[in-house]
């Protein structure tokens, strides 16, 4: 098959990578600098690389892993170079939006969302077999070709990945809660640290800091452009989150408050037993 | 050094390994349980252990590794074993309450805090150099002998435990915001999703949980008591702590709702950088 990806990145440079190493398929990339095109080739990513998206022109399957910014010019730019029989599935970390956007553009479209990523981005970081064992969620509508579904779906499959079907919504409404719902929490938990008013007391919280904080504000010390979009790509959901999250918080809070030790040990039973169960 | 330890948990079973494989000691240990003196005993880690408080006249100095509320009781029954020369010290995670209370009941008190700890608890989760290159806190007052800090300073020294000094006050409102909060604040979100009203939604959500909202969530589906405990003892910086932390959600949130997108993602920057610096 010949597959093509747009957006060499962490995502796109992985995918080559296991796509390739298939032996079955022909890789044609797409990145906005040269320079990442040329590397891409010299690694053995990409049979062929390219700033420009005519060279799409003979793919099968096409992977869109850009930012989601760049998703619908990315797809109103390819559209002149496709016959209708192409496939476009994206990799992006939102899907209601996203879907209803670009399947309006390109019938011929599949929503995709592999559960994969490091902290790192950009090609550099790309590695093999990311996707091993990591859900790959497709969202079809009922719009979307049911070959396609199948076309795409193989394609992860391939990688090992392990597919799965929903709708947007859902998809959104869940990755909301478990996903993007901590990048606000944990950064929240920085800043309320970190802006504290007594110096003394900020060095000492620092100096005492440790695997607590660690974990806890790990996503949220994350790329910032990336948190910025999941929140404006997924505002609907992130806003119900949040509220269900501070409703929570609002509980344990006034549980201390009121002094009721014995109803916060029970939401602490709770959430020790739930997140065993979740995980 | 006649060393004495109350409670063999974690805490106390780790402390009395290093200090046994010092060799310049002699360990006493009382556990409630006779089961647990008679294993601290087999593994070498004490000399002598019973659940006789009385074993410890004989000790120049008394490390009390209870749980939080055990503390005044063990230490009204420990009193009239002791000479006024016997320095009694604790590992609490709280320092000011305990600190006025236990002060009182003897002035001979070091306030101590070792930062170090894992998921586990009890004797059979002691580890041999737990304590290496952690921060040991201690937290003397105006009435703390000096002579006695210095003591627990040099036993934490010899287990390579970095020391430092600081106030009760300062040393609460620290640890609530590094390793209180985060208890909180990550109990808040496994409540938020795992309790969702819509199960599909519940069940893609446990489907697609991945590293973020495993690192996020670790510490809130940790011990229930001991979170209950930390509240409950540091209160008031609690409560200090979790209202600094909801102004900073709150903003985000509003961010959100109004869709400033530059002004959210002025504060990921912010949050990105700082956890850096801080950590």
């Amino acid at each position: 098959m010949n597959i093509g990806i747009v957006g060499l990145g962490l995502i796109g440079g992985s995918l080559g990578m296991d796509l390739k190493a298939l032996g079955d398929h022909y890789l044609l990339g797409v990145s906005r600098r040269e320079t990442t095109c040329q590397k891409a080739m010299e690694w053995g990513i990409m049979d062929e690389a390219s700033p420009n998206l005519a060279l799409l022109s003979k793919a099968d399957v096409i992977f869109l892993c850009t930012p989601l910014a760049a998703l619908r010019p990315t797809v109103n730019q390819l559209v002149p170079h496709l016959s209708s029989a192409t496939i476009l599935t994206d990799v992006g970390s939102v899907k209601a939006s996203v879907v209803n956007d670009l399947a309006t553009l390109w019938p011929n479209f599949v929503g995709g969302h592999p559960m994969a990523g490091t902290a790192e981005s950009g090609l550099d970081a790309a590695q093999a077999e990311l996707f091993v064992d990591r859900v790959y969620a497709l969202t079809p509508v009922e719009s979307t070709p049911q070959a396609s579904v199948e076309v795409v779906a193989g394609i992860a499959r391939s990688l090992q990945a392990r597919v799965i079907h929903c709708s947007p919504e859902e998809h959104d409404r869940a990755v909301a809660l478990i996903s993007h719902l901590p990048v606000m929490v944990s950064a929240s938990l920085i800043a309320a640290c970190t802006t504290n008013e007594n110096e003394d007391v900020r060095s000492l919280a620092q100096t005492l800091a440790s695997s607590g904080f660690r974990d806890t504000s790990r996503v949220g010390g994350g790329n910032p452009e990336l948190g910025m979009m999941m929140a404006r790509y997924n505002k609907d959901a992130m806003v119900r989150a949040l509220s269900a999250y501070r409703h929570e918080l609002d509980q344990i809070t006034q549980h201390i408050e009121a002094e009721d030790w014995r109803e916060l040990e029970g939401i602490l039973k709770e959430t020790q037993r739930d997140r065993q169960t979740f995980l």
